[in-house]
């Protein structure tokens, strides 16, 4: 038995917030002081290190639950199954459900149970819950979904990545620029095909890590607002990522018993451009290899980071073919791979 | 190879929340009226109903994150693990962390990073997420953990379910008097010995139920508050429990293999005194057998609905003798169930 993915399906959304719409924000650092720049060079400067050009927020009438379910759709569609044979759905997300112009957090209902109803799911065996596990958390709950089908208790999971950082950035905040809203989603089934997932590998770093992303006031001081915001020390997380991530994966895919020349993509969360092709030309360099051309295709630039929905948008695009250059093939050997707020780490080598 | 809870332990706050504490509220329906019963009546009903004498409420200085470390430092001392060997660490809620007198949900990064950070655990292959999934979620991680160790990508994994619900209750709502505050945790471990989880069972009604617990506005119409708390449909909650809770148990039971008569104790969430008695009820009615004395400890008449955290709570409270006329020995069957917001429910038939 093999565990593959059947049904792959996104939610882009159409609200378009390019870099010069951040022009007028009033920049500042963490301890509230001026930037002493332009927001012309700021910008320019971000885009140089983030490759983001522009990213997508969802409308105001829109949460979160409603875009992982108008991905969750495209997903069963995709795999033509139907949705009341699914035995688990699972939501990774961080914040919730956030309703525009609002800072609570609305997690009960699980955002999974939301998705579940408003499918018109009615079978009570397709149980439905949510992890929370920074961005890694759509991959985690892929690997859970395949523990879930290797011990038996289910055949078909629909695993879900929606995040809406829109709803918790802080204007104030240069970093506000890299977050965006989106959902992916795939169908996960037991099969009697070769290949699917491969190995795994899953960390979390916590012991000096542990804060490295957080939930922090805004970086206007002078402000009465005491709303927390997503925050992240972006130093310490890119020379963490560069320290482990390479590792894991290398760890994954000796896992796996592939060879690095059978690898043909690498689908990293999309967190940041430069910080990813660092990783990438670091995983190379353990194996003392080049990095093929076009192996790690970049949706960073036109849809900014949108958490746990990086990795499953990507997969969606490139095989529905929409994605410029970009393929995967019938036994091409694929390794997914995310970092984030945790600090956590996870990797999975797929064949397709 | 059986899958044994080898370590339990809990947090039962300090801080005593007496009925005679609600005597100063202002109790109004959910339009806003007023109830026309004094507030002497009103507790006395909600005694009659629940079983709740008092409830406890962590301190102001501690978040939820903190009472979910200090219940896995009692669990971990239980079960005489090094943490380190841990594979997972996994902690079932619903809020998050909740600052006194805040009204954000703080859940990045996880609270079982938070918690792992706490415990000084720096093995990173111990992996730490968070699982929402009503109040059933600590039941939920048991059974998550229970595939995990079935499908070998784990030996050891600490399950804690902690909830701090006096962080988000209206109190205008006669509900908030339910609410409470508590963490239970437990080490669950693949074991030569015979036992352990012998039979699993969960379900997610989210087709007409998914909104009978949710998040929304306080009863108090005339304030200026916008911010949203716990809310439930009390009535209709009890109907779906009646109609269901009973049903999964026995089909739990028969999965397992057990006869009604080895059954020694049922561990059931403690939501309400009535509800769960009447659930109880219907369970041996199924099988035309009384409901023999005893056999459903409670704990809710001193310590409240602390959500995920009431049946490791019990089960905790059981095992060190700090139950009255209440014990479980080797070789005991029991069975431990929930019901929640999801609306889910789920089961587990273990043996000691």
């Amino acid at each position: 038995m093999s565990i593959k993915i059947t049904g792959v399906g996104s939610y882009i959304p159409n609200k378009v917030e390019k870099n010069s719409d951040f022009q007028k924000h009033e920049f500042l650092y963490e301890d509230g002081s001026a930037f002493g720049q332009s927001n012309t060079v700021i910008i320019e400067k971000f885009k140089a290190i983030t490759g983001i050009h522009e990213r997508r927020y969802i409308q105001k009438e829109l949460n979160n639950s409603d875009i992982a379910y108008l991905a969750a759709i495209n997903a069963i569609e995709d795999a033509k199954i139907d949705p009341e044979e699914l035995d688990y759905l699972i939501v990774a997300h961080n914040y919730g459900d956030v309703i525009h112009d609002d800072m609570q957090s609305d997690t009960v209902p699980s955002l999974a149970t939301r998705v579940k109803n408003k499918l018109r799911i009615k079978n009570p065996k397709c149980v439905a819950y949510d992890v929370l596990f920074g961005c890694p958390g759509w991959i985690e709950a892929v690997i859970q979904a395949n523990a879930f089908i290797k011990s038996g208790i289910a055949k078909k999971c629909l695993v879900i990545g929606s995040e809406t950082l829109s709803r918790v950035v802080d204007k104030h905040d240069r970093d506000s620029m890299i977050y965006s809203d989106g959902a992916g989603a795939t169908v996960i089934e037991a099969s009697d095909e070769e290949g699917g997932i491969l190995a795994h590998e899953s960390a979390t770093y916590s012991f000096e890590e542990a804060n490295f992303i957080f939930f922090g006031k805004s970086n206007n001081r002078d402000s009465n607002d005491n709303r927390r915001y997503i925050k992240m020390h972006g130093r310490k997380i890119y020379e963490f990522a560069l320290s482990h991530v390479p590792a894991a994966m290398k760890t994954c895919l000796e896992k796996s018993g592939k060879s690095i020349s059978d690898v043909k993509k690498i689908l990293i969360h999309q967190a940041n451009e430069k910080m990813d092709e660092a990783i990438i030309n670091r995983f190379y360099k353990q194996f003392k290899t080049p990095v093929p051309e076009g192996v790690m295709p970049m949706s960073i630039n036109k849809l900014g980071n949108s958490s746990v929905a990086t990795v499953p948008t990507l997969l969606d695009l490139i095989l529905k073919g929409k994605m410029k250059d970009q393929e995967i093939k019938k036994g091409d050997v694929v390794i997914l791979a995310s970092v984030g707020a945790g600090m956590n780490i996870n990797a999975i080598v797929y064949q397709f």
